[in-house]
């Protein structure tokens, strides 16, 4: 069901082919502030982030990537525009990965400056497409935004492939999900490289959230996409933890509890948002791969809930504690949390 | 692109065919307390909820219908399991749509006096099938989860078939999404009701606007869908704002703002992230269908961002605010958002 696709590497990332799908961020910080940007890299990494992408917009910038790298344990792409003698900086600093579209260089003699150095030290390039900068010529043309979106990345490629270069990766990124999820189809059906998904300006967290959501997840479930980044008006750990959350939707990845909870209703006797709120938060960094259930009624949560691992239902003034749909216990509601706690730390040490 | 459907009126709004897909909420009060029911669903409608569900768990519930539906604008659907005397008065209390699985009411002359009456006052019933709630058979049986929900509905809907009713909707949950979306993807093809699109047991607020958006998102990119609702562990209210917003992010519907807003990077000058939140929060209940930009900067923030009507792009100490991708007016940093609400009301005051 799953698209075909090449496998690319970026540092010691698998990208595309068999490989599980990736979950990468982006810096919002000025890259130039080395310890910035570092702490930042830092933070990302420990919510999961798999590769971290930062803007180079000048010499400076380009010439920090090195001592940056150093400072980190995932693998970092270098996002450059227009500029060959930045990618050719980026990539003499050891960076992963390029972000750059050569049709966007100028020269040609620059472009293969750039390729050829790629080539040798094994650097994938990125052709990121993006609706809002395409070539002039294109976006006046008549028709249909995805297919140009499609047309765009293929002068890209045919520039690279030109040039014998083959480690590419393409993302055809759109605020608008339709135009996305449909450039997106077209372009797996036309080559092979991995694909790398995301909705662009997809706004402040919730909304955010949905559109991504939506247009990533809809690519995922048509076995298309290779890596993934989430991109919202927030800090940006927060996409990371909605990239696993995309995944494990779809059970592409595991990661930490799966917490299903049902959505109160008039049978519920619980406060079952708070209790919720309260089990997430508190098992936020669990890392085995538990599904828990939050249930707000007795009679039907433990039935309707029965491939959790664990869950808690609620009842009047008590709750109940089941393991795969069977009661195990029953307690006064005000130590109900207490209780999960125990038998939950019971479960876990079985996972060891 | 959009699946077929037949056509079914929930009070006045139309389900399937040519309708647009409509956003559906459930109250999570006690049925029985009218007033706290009844101001529920006002504050959902308000939001723009367009058909309520309650719980109906008992006869005292049942009985309150007719007084809550005097005193709401939108049509309410009553959520029944097993007892068909509840279905029967709900039926009498004058309620517009009935959630119920023929198959759970028992005898079957009961299940005849609850389909004779809903026919009689032609009220559509919902056959809602639930992973975690299917007929033990089937639930034991080998095989595939998707393959027993569809089959598990088809064996309601024979039931109401064999009853001459066909003012049928059809729901296949579960809190697995692959599971959820194979069910849908198959029932779509087999028989020609609208269908009611979600996730069950969805969870917390941000997991659970996730997984409802990949789930109801894919789905509805399909063209399957004609009615969502959003589950969430959560105010309702934000289940009809999410509902809403999967429709919008893919332009199925058209509800204020569209607000598009970049991720922020290394290039970014100002605090976007506050100044998305505060147009965001600011212009909440604009009802017109503006697409609004909020970008990190001026070098490419209005081409990126040339289909919002209105935007604001930062700048060192000033700012930038633009209308189709031109820059209309430059403002220092602190009058930004002063500036664009002068701009924003006179565009606003274009579309009267």
């Amino acid at each position: 069901m799953k698209r075909e696709s090449k496998k690319i590497r970026i540092g010691n990332v698998e990208i595309g082919g068999n490989a599980p799908v990736s979950v990468q961020s982006m810096c919002n910080t000025d890259t130039r502030d080395v310890q910035a940007t570092v702490r930042q890299i830092k933070e990302l990494s420990d919510a999961g982030c798999e590769i971290i992408r930062v803007a180079v917009p000048d010499k400076e910038a380009a010439q920090v990537l090195g001592d940056i790298k150093k400072q980190i344990k995932i693998p970092i792409i270098a996002d450059i525009h227009f500029d060959w003698r930045l990618a050719v900086e980026a990539i003499n600093q050891g960076i992963d990965g390029l972000r750059l579209n050569p049709g966007n260089i100028g020269k040609r003699e620059n472009i293969e400056k750039v390729v050829k150095l790629a080539k040798e030290k094994e650097i994938p390039i990125r052709i990121g497409v993006n609706a809002g900068s395409l070539e002039k010529e294109l976006a006046q043309e008549e028709g249909d935004l995805s297919q140009k979106l499609v047309k765009s990345a293929l002068k890209h490629v045919k520039i690279l492939e030109d040039l014998d270069f083959n480690l590419i990766k393409i993302s055809l990124k759109s605020s608008d999900v339709p135009v996305m999820i449909d450039a997106y189809r077209q372009i797996a059906d036309i080559v092979d490289y991995p694909l790398h998904l995301g909705v662009t300006e997809a706004g402040t967290l919730k909304r955010g959230l949905i559109k991504s959501s939506v247009g990533i997840g809809t690519l995922l479930s048509l076995g298309i996409g290779d890596t993934i980044r989430v991109s919202l008006t927030e800090n940006p750990v927060e996409e990371v933890y909605a990239g696993f959350e995309i995944l494990k939707s779809l059970n592409l990845r595991q990661k930490g509890l799966n917490l299903i909870s049902c959505p109160t209703c008039g049978r519920c006797q619980i406060d079952l948002i708070n209790l919720a709120k309260q089990v997430e938060e508190k098992f936020r960094n669990i890392d085995k791969p538990v599904t828990v259930a939050v249930m707000g009624c007795a009679v039907n949560g433990p039935g309707e809930a029965k491939s959790a691992d664990i869950g808690i239902a609620g009842g009047i003034n008590e709750g109940y504690i089941f393991k795969k749909g069977e009661i195990i216990r029953k307690v006064n509601e005000k130590n109900l949390l207490l209780a999960f706690e125990e038998e939950f730390s019971k479960l876990l040490l079985e996972y060891h």
